[in-house]
């Protein structure tokens, strides 16, 4: 029988999480860890100054444990502890309320943390996360209604995921649906975009005068996402992104660099 | 006149960071934004659910600010607030206080977060960490002395970068210092190794008879440390370790991956 982690960001709680869950159930064994509230935009940030907790509940008929720390501590205790040490046979990480498309959201998103976290171990990891309607508040019945749609075209592809393990060279997948998704949405493979969001900073003053600052993203202009990128594919294309990601930061080739290890010796 | 943008993930009156201070001070205009206390493991986590505070301080005869927030949350407000949104020349970060080597501490470091957020908007960034002495526990006077040998050696690669900005296809440098560098000691151009610890979960017992539970890591057997890594670097060959990094994690060749977009229709 297979064994697979489901977790998110947004809390255990959430729809995006059971509607995965709907579509995996019939996959394997499914061991949902997840955070017991939201954990956005954490990146891949683990506790280490203070200890955690794991409550056991049932939701929706199964069990489910709520983790009091970050979804990569989600994905570490799930491993030590829920599956006694034995790595699941894959990772899913979502369906996440809000995109997460860009370098800048994949290195900051908590839910494509999840999915990092398993590459580090080497369990095949994939990330699911939904685009927001434009200028529409999150609805928990429109969010339940559309991670249901999406979760549907995600089950073939976790399935597939399931049998074969991840195409060489790749180590993680970035998965995003538009908020219209629907069984005739096309696909794209595609690369991370660099940045989605020029980032911003509000200040303002509280009622004793002093200031106070509040981080916001402004989005960046259309005309300005690369094609065959994810941001591109998602918000110009309408479509589901997938982006296969490598783990590996490095620059690869080093011999034109390796003269850099001369500037260290101080001429003082 | 060129600026300088310092800050870190131990906290703001930590000495790495003023031992960096110390030898860029007369290279440019140097602001310092750092977090008002420790803030370490967490990644590019950036606050969106809070304001963030900012504090003038004056430290060691230098203008200060100490920001509530991550190192992440530093480098955006510094860039949007203190220098007015003009980004800086150059982002500094560190000296942290312990070793960030392997993927596992690429992802996860906040001292290494600033480097990658300087990287997201174009800014030659780098990061550098002191590896601890084994068995000893950190003082406050040792990390000092110690810092200020590894900055030593940081200062001519700093004035070098700032002289000749980023090399082609290096988006940031990630840098670790052992802990008895000194004047002498080699400097290896590496990759970065994929992780240093086994993640562990410690559970035990609280008065009440509830479990919680530590992460904590065991650091992996030398003897399966890769040569050209930073890691074998570091502590194998006790080097200054200094990996040239990449933004992207897009897998780059796409085409033999396209069909993977079939797998998301489904057959149910």
């Amino acid at each position: 029988m297979r064994r697979i982690l489901l977790t998110n960001d947004d809390g255990i709680t959430r729809p995006g999480l059971w509607a995965l869950y709907d579509v995996v159930k019939d996959l394997g064994e499914v061991y949902v860890v997840a955070p017991e509230s939201a954990r956005s935009a954490t990146g891949m940030s683990i506790t280490l100054h203070k200890p955690l907790r794991l409550k056991r509940l049932l939701i929706h008929g199964s069990t489910a444990y709520a983790c009091s720390g970050t979804p990569s501590d989600c994905v570490i205790v799930a491993v030590n502890k829920v599956l006694s040490g034995k790595p699941p046979d894959l990772i899913v990480s979502g369906i996440n309320e809000g995109n997460n498309v860009s370098l800048q959201a994949v290195y900051g998103s908590g839910t494509v943390a999840a999915a990092v976290r398993g590459a580090l171990i080497g369990v095949p990891s994939a990330a699911f996360s939904l685009a927001s309607r434009e200028n529409e508040p999150l609805s928990f019945a429109w969010l339940k209604e559309a991670t249901g749609r999406a979760a549907e075209r995600a089950r073939p592809f976790i399935e597939w995921l399931l049998n074969n393990g991840m195409p060489k060279g790749v180590d993680y997948f970035n998965v995003n649906f538009p908020p219209e998704v629907n069984s005739h949405t096309p696909v794209k493979v595609t690369k991370a975009g660099k940045i989605r969001y020029t980032e911003m900073v509000n200040e303002r003053q509280d009622p004793q005068g002093r200031l106070y600052y509040w981080l916001h993203g402004k989005l960046v202009p259309e005309e300005m996402f690369e094609p065959d990128t994810d941001v591109y594919a998602l918000f110009v294309e309408k479509s589901i992104s997938v982006s296969p990601m490598r783990l590996n930061t490095s620059v690869e080739d080093l011999s034109s660099l390796k003269h850099i290890a001369d500037f260290f010796r101080s001429g003082r």
